[in-house]
């Protein structure tokens, strides 16, 4: 169904923007595990609006309630469904009711009127980016789980905004740290300085810009994921294009690969002297080979569409197919990226948590009592 | 299941490249339709290697026999499900017996004995492009539907080889003969002429190439796909991210939206003076907003990387940890992408007619019996 | 998922008996229809504790709060998924203490220790019937659509209890007022008298009983269910096998069947004289054949165990595998089944509602714009 | 879908009884298991016409043909999809010309016509009981994965037909040769020369009997199952009420369970001496408790009708909706209980084996690398 994601790992999340509030609901989490509080605050932390200057002043507690799934005085996992919610508390849906009537370009809400014929107008209901507060605590559960059990590093940072390209890092060394330093989440000083100044610029005008998040996913097994419609490309992609404002998705290469050979575009095996591991002597597969993970750091790219979202004057029609002029107002974010980064990096999580548990049934050998 | 894509019109495809045959069942596909043969066999023969000097000279006849789900003496669908079977004809498999010990290097050799501990050896198993073979009869069986109940066409042609960019045909009269007046299936003849060199020149240096496929879906209604994890654009980045070879997914302006601001890529709304419908002036969305259709022409890209096998010396290792130089030998393609236009068209028809369905369940007003 | 149920209108519940709230998230609600409060807090009061001396004089509340899925001002569903909140109110936990390190016989106690590791000690936790509060709610909605859309009727009632079988009710006139006539939901009053007695009797003897609970659906159309897999049947029984205590499931004559002729059991096929509609002239089958309904009253029944809790020293063992005497204290119900009615209810409701709208993809014919 | 069954190993039936042929998908059993032929063939025999007087003397051949998803040379299982197919051979379909226009009483003709508009008239098309044959081969494959993983041990066997009832015989010792001494499949001698005349006097009567099977599964773990909606206890009614003929079903006491008190009831938990090992001194909850398994021996039993294929002249009426006399001719069994059995003991294997596999991922304990 529409709003559940992950086959063995599974996260349902539900919700409107304004309304009673929003949550996820996580079955199929192991029994045992103790709750990462801490780690699902942290990454809630990154998700809400009102950080800094670059995103919407809105205010947002986003705080947790857990309330089902963990054991009592312990907080361990009980291998039962999981219910975490959140509040809304600033809901001045009044802000919104001259938004019924028409379409805002770029929205959904001409396609949910489409589909459904009626739809929530404050604050754009279901598909509000606050749909992804479930998604992040859901996504934070499973790289606990993901990091507990095998050291499973998910990194992801703004690596180009408004045409500013910001240069590679290194991947061997990024942490979260690094990508905090700046507000706009680059972890390049100098390529962050110039994708604010793009972000005030554009704000200044009324106007927003988009850009491109890149991830990593370190020491991730090789052997997880699969083959056909379940590759790990495959469900990454997924992932990632159901967050919003997102417009596309590359592993390793990507687009750039199609003007490479083949010859310059595989990646050698080799044995490692020190481990007497196979690896590869480089990674332009970004990881991924047939769709299962081949024990290189995983890589990939999305792309974020300009918010749809400004204070400039727009030709649109109201519902009743009369043309108007739209000129917003409220609370919104220039630049969705900052905010995007811990939105990758949970969706990467829910992917690899999922594909972690099925590569226990992978092999009768593993399945030894 | 990893071998299974759609919700409600499901493909199960199963077969590895060499043994016994290759096939996919086809569930919920509703009855009282009568079963498309031509149409089926017509994206089989586009898909089919030995088309042209551009592609393998392996001959694989791909006979359909379907064994189930269709009524005697009508061929109507039963509403059962439709189990659609291919030979293996031409399996010399003995070609791969030295395949068996080491591990090519950016194929899926690697990737499946780290997953599964061992695997089929000839021609790829489970990883090879024939396994599409099901997926193009099942996708030209959704197409068939969608173009009986909607009208919808599929259109797919190679954009990009090598670095040599077609100039964008237009995308309202673009069909499949135009596709098909070239062999590697560009519709701009220049462009053409000019991949067709390219992939020349890399075959005769034993090397290959890769490109960029795009597809267009019109008179696809506004208000198929749906919010969050199903939405259309994440159903089709699966899709896509499926198929052997690909890379990367975009939506509409995709990537490139990424350098425009907000004021450049939304779609203002308007209402169309002959048909009084809404639409929009622009379509930088590429028909899908917040998930779901908006009645406009649906527009994505697919990046395949340059075919991994090429006649020229790699280094690898073997099962057990020895470096070699690994020479290849056989018949294989030196650019995938003309054969991977009906692959493309098929995954395309398969997400929409899934959405189709479910589409008829989202009004209760649309229940009433 | 096991937490989920149905494949079109899916339930997902959540919650253990103690702790932060119960719930459902319903995903999958076609859009426009109205909220139907009323219908859902009938059946609520019906499955709560403490009706009557028959029942548990624990006191819950049940009070739903709606969090997601409906339009602010009309409470029309949204087609976004419906959040049902239950608070655990009148939660004594420290009732449970002395349950932590032993296993109750016949609870789940040690087979959730066996799976998970651990468990929520106190009420049972998911295992507790509490758990059924959401399918309940869940199930009243469903029903709300089958009784809007095409008049279904949904009728169970507690056929036999310790023994005491009631007569079999006209089933052309039976409705819930008959049902709850007597608080044992039985609406034959003198079989209602004998049950009570001996719900009565036990309970004063510190012992409990069961019983049957049959069900009926009427005007279920013809054409609705599954071959194979999802027969109509299999997803009745999957769905009352789900409930607690349930032990058995019953089609049509059921186990009597096996004691008929087939020339007895056929149900010969005629045409009304009034309607011209084809039915049958007897319906052993019960309303399904093939596991598709034929239209006549869709008739079951469920047995339920004696409630596992009881006022009366057992032996058992501890978690450090001691040999202990057990002495219950606590609220509990002597007999579940006046409780489970609706129970029983909702689930025929979860079931039938995904069938109804999967019938809506079975043709081709229906399927045209 | 309606044609696959399973979460995480999933078997997929396709195939009309005549026609093309039949068969199963099994995707997701794990890899390097070495495929069960002699077992598989077994089963296959005990479910094949023909093997007696007693059930139909149609000639299936029944010959197993796999086309995907084994090591060449080996055949150990891949982890890929086992695409299993049985050619129909004995295809007389003319005999079935003048059922097109009729509707078999207590047949699935009417109800396929009323859900699909159409039907494969020949043999009851995908109603046919031949569609299991496709079960027990991918039900054979899962019970050598638990007999191999756990040597879990499941044995169906005839315990009443025609009113006939068997004395339940030792459950530790039974085993399928005692099951198999009378071509009834009922290991009590008496009691199958009974059943053997009831079945005979009704066939020379043109009539037709049903019966009860009964089934256990020995040395299943504890701690196999879910709560909530996956209950082992609700996998396995889904799994043989998706049987063609069975009516009813009941774990453990079952039905009989409503009759007893709750202290006759409940399973005393103790230590054993020897083992030191938690079990039951009764057993009344057949194995399972709130949905999990205990240890102790799973049990349960299913309802068949009396075959709905009768050589009696019956009332019945045409698709055009005209009374006629229907008189069957053709080769049918007057019990369907002795083929029964090893499809019971399939389905039994089906939910066991995904169960099997599902609480491997139940604790994070046991994930550790």
């Amino acid at each position: 169904m529409s709003n559940s994601f992950g086959a063995t790992f599974r996260a349902t999340t539900f919700g409107e923007s304004h309304g009673g509030g929003l949550g996820v609901i996580v079955d199929g989490c192991p029994a045992g595990h103790p709750f990462p509080f801490a780690r699902i605050a942290a990454q809630l932390a990154r998700r809400r609006p009102g950080q800094s200057k670059l995103t919407s002043p809105r205010q947002e507690a986003d705080e947790l309630k857990v309330l089902s799934g963990l054991e009592p005085g312990t907080d361990l996992t009980l291998g039962t469904p999981i219910a975490m919610l959140f509040a809304n508390s600033d809901a001045r849906s009044h802000h919104y009711d001259d938004l019924a009537e028409l379409y805002r370009p770029s929205h959904a809400d001409y396609t949910y009127d489409a589909r459904y014929g009626l739809r929530a107008v404050a604050g754009g209901g279901r598909s509000s980016a606050r749909e992804t507060v479930g998604r992040v605590a859901a996504g934070a559960l499973a790289e606990d789980l993901l990091a507990t059990l095998h050291g499973v590093e998910i990194v992801a940072w703004v690596a180009e905004v408004a045409g500013v390209i910001a240069p590679l890092p290194d991947l061997t060394t990024l942490d979260r740290a690094l990508v905090d330093a700046s507000p706009v989440r680059c972890p390049d000083p100098a390529a962050a300085e110039a994708m604010i100044a793009a972000i005030d610029g554009a704000r200044r005008e009324g106007d927003t810009v988009g850009g491109v998040i890149r991830c990593i996913a370190r020491k991730v097994p090789a052997g997880w994921g699969a083959p056909v419609f379940d590759k790990l490309t495959a469900a990454l992609a997924q992932a990632m294009m159901s967050l919003p404002a997102s417009r596309g998705f590359e592993i390793g290469d990507g687009f750039a690969s199609t003007r490479l050979r083949g010859s310059q575009h595989n990646d050698p095996f080799a044995v490692h002297p020190d481990t007497g591991q196979i690896f590869t002597t480089t990674n332009h597969s970004g990881g991924i080979q047939g769709g299962i993970s081949n024990g290189e750091t995983i890589r990939f790219a999305v792309a974020f569409k300009p918010t749809a979202t400004l204070f400039r004057p727009q030709h649109t029609v109201t519902r009743d197919l009369q043309p108007v002029i739209f000129q917003p107002k409220g609370r919104h974010d220039p630049c969705v990226l900052p905010r995007a980064v811990p939105m990758v990096e949970a969706m990467a999580a829910l992917v690899l948590c999922d594909h972690m548990l099925r590569a226990r049934l992978a092999r009768v050998a593993d399945l030894v009592p």
